[in-house]
């Protein structure tokens, strides 16, 4: 029977939504095994899957746990997600730009197991920041300041999550539908109104080319609209780091330059893009409209202030927020022009500093991590200062070795 | 490093003798896991390999265990394979008829996990018959009789078989390449020079179209080939069961009745041409030369005689070869032409009498089986007997639904 359904698959057949079910949920009872799953998702993973076949799967994931009930607060809910990216700290600037605009904004994130932390990590960074709110306080503090960012507190999709896992060790990762019903079925799970999803796309990212990162879109918005949930998409290149900073503190301490309006640039475009596409959707207003609400609302600083409200409201104290690490400079080698930063290259260096985890089990060090001091296209001289690294570890050599291009 | 390879195979990349060592030798030692080496036999199974992958693939499974050396047997030394058929007996009756004609088998099979026993398990129906000769024991009678069918000596690619037990679970049976890198190593291991393969073809058989057989046919030839291995196929249908007779015991009295030429039809048809081929490779003649040879010891009861010796010298009793079960008739339900009668059902009927193994540890009931009693095309009356069925299970029903095809 499963192996009927593996090979009706393998033979590029669409499935029926009991097929699907017998296959998923069977994964989650243990009756499917782990080889079998990963047979049928490579299957997946080759010969695609039709629109209903990824509703139908979609459904299931969300079916697999807990939904989150957010029907007590009155206006519409806005979420964020972004599929990964190097230095992306987008979701702390964008949710109190947002929240600040009176767009509520309850977030759910990950820690990360990639290179580099989730916002999770970069929060938990914050001196006796708070992740683990109950689901009461999350309504609580919902309804008095319009921002919560925290852990999961439900078992959202947990089949996602096992499939997940799955995934990263079989090379099936990359697999447009799949990614498409994960990351739909967290969000629907979540119980938001509304939703923007920030696709990376380039060398650095999971998705590598245009045709996929327009596909995924595409395939999103229809997940949204089978749900009756409006869901907007912005493909943002991922080839160079986005900001300055990667690793955790140095994270949080780059958003609060951008919210302290110190830093613009690519990081600040695409916050700003973001955060207008949300406070569209969450007072039903033009995109226009929204643009010129969030610039005010950063140039006044209440965008800071909500962020400053969302430290204080989960017990952070970013008074306490300093870099506690050896700095290192890493120069230039030659004299050109700074003609590109390895986004992939810089992630894994970070990682090896100690701010990102190679297992489920690793602590993450907060302070280490990189802060780049050379824009690409800029002119470098021989022995200038591209980047410090931050790094408790004892390391002799840094693997620099194809990070920085000068020419 | 193993990710990137399966990625590689996904992506329809050729792989290098390098890469699929690194990943079928990690599988081997337990380096490579399960789910890891069933996503990557799916992805073969739907993006193909190239030639070379396959003549890699079979050096590889050659290579994981021990080979066979026959060279203390001067003369060309052939050997026969079927990728498998219901009633498929041509092993007892193509053997000793070539052996007859002075053309050394020397013949490791297999037990059955198949509806069907294997032919080892027909031979072991015969009381006494010993399957299990030592390397020296099958050397000595070869060389006295030129004649031997025996179970695996050695541990020939165990790799394969490690492979075919995953491949059985995760529905990746039917990939030509993996089908015909299996065939081959194991034939070129068991130290064999030239190789007869019949390809069964049909509903009833693991391939079901011709142009998958012609494919297979052509990449054991290519191996075959890359090895200096003469290989010849033949394509024979397996929509209905071959001969009469489906069930241990029952196939040994079958092929006895096609040895002292009482049965002719298909069977006899395809014995002789397996058996020709065989001559003609053997003795390097024509294959009408050799085709009048194995009429010749056919009619003159040398082949018969040659299967006596065989079973002698392996300890066997003919004389004690008699079904002990109960007898069942089956009856047309109305009269009309016999149009079909399908493999597939007659062998999951033949399995559920007790005649084949559900699980690798299931015991055989050599007595059960099935034996038709009427041809396809011939006229049936309400009533007549369509067949017997011999089992010692306690069975209320049977499940005859769909087998004899009247109209």
């Amino acid at each position: 029977m499963i192996i009927d359904i593996i090979r009706k698959k393998a033979c590029n057949y669409e499935l029926t939504k009991e097929e699907l079910e017998t296959i998923f949920n069977g994964y989650l009872t243990g009756f499917v095994k782990d080889y079998q799953m990963s047979a049928f998702l490579m299957a997946i993973c080759i010969n695609d899957m039709s629109d209903s076949e990824i509703f139908a799967l979609t459904d299931i994931f969300i079916k697999s746990g807990d939904t989150l009930d957010l029907s007590s607060i009155p206006s519409i809910k806005v979420d964020k997600h972004s599929t990964g990216g190097v230095g992306d700290k987008t979701t702390l600037i964008v949710a109190p730009l947002v929240a600040s605009c009176n767009v509520p904004v309850i977030k759910m994130s990950g820690r990360g197991l990639g290179y580099t932390g989730g916002t999770i990590d970069k929060l938990e960074s914050i001196p006796s920041f708070r992740v683990d709110l109950s689901e009461e306080e999350i309504i609580k503090q919902a309804q008095e300041i319009g921002l919560v960012i925290t852990s999961q507190t439900k078992n959202l999709a947990p089949l996602d999550k096992k499939i997940y896992a799955l995934r990263d060790v079989t090379a099936t990762t990359n697999s447009i539908p799949l990614i498409a019903s994960s990351i739909m079925s967290k969000k629907i799970a979540a119980g938001t109104d509304k939703i923007i999803i920030d696709i990376k796309v380039g060398d650095g990212a999971l998705i590598k080319t245009n045709n996929e990162a327009e596909r995924l879109s595409s395939l999103l918005i229809k997940i949204g609209t089978y749900y009756q949930k409006e869901v907007r998409t912005i493909i943002s290149p991922m080839d160079q780091p986005l900001g300055y900073n990667i690793g955790n503190k140095l994270e949080v301490i780059e958003a609060l330059n951008v919210l302290d309006n110190k830093e613009a640039g690519p990081l600040l475009d695409l916050c700003l893009d973001l955060a207008s596409n949300m406070i569209a959707m969450g007072l039903n207003i033009s995109l226009e409209k929204a643009r010129e609400l969030a610039l005010t609302n950063l140039k006044n600083g209440k965008a800071k202030e909500k962020f400053y409200e969302l430290v204080k409201y989960q017990g952070g104290d970013l008074t306490k927020l300093t870099i506690d690490a050896k700095q290192y400079n890493i120069k230039a080698n030659k004299s050109g022009v700074l003609k590109n930063i390895d986004a992939l290259l810089i992630a894994k260096l970070s990682q090896n500093l100690g701010a990102g985890r190679k297992n489920k089990e690793d602590k993450i060090d907060y302070n280490a991590g990189i802060v780049i001091k050379k824009d690409i296209g800029s002119k470098v001289e021989e022995g200038d200062i591209l980047a410090y690294l931050y790094t408790n570890l004892d390391i002799k050599d840094f693997d620099i070795n194809g990070i920085f291009e000068i020419s």
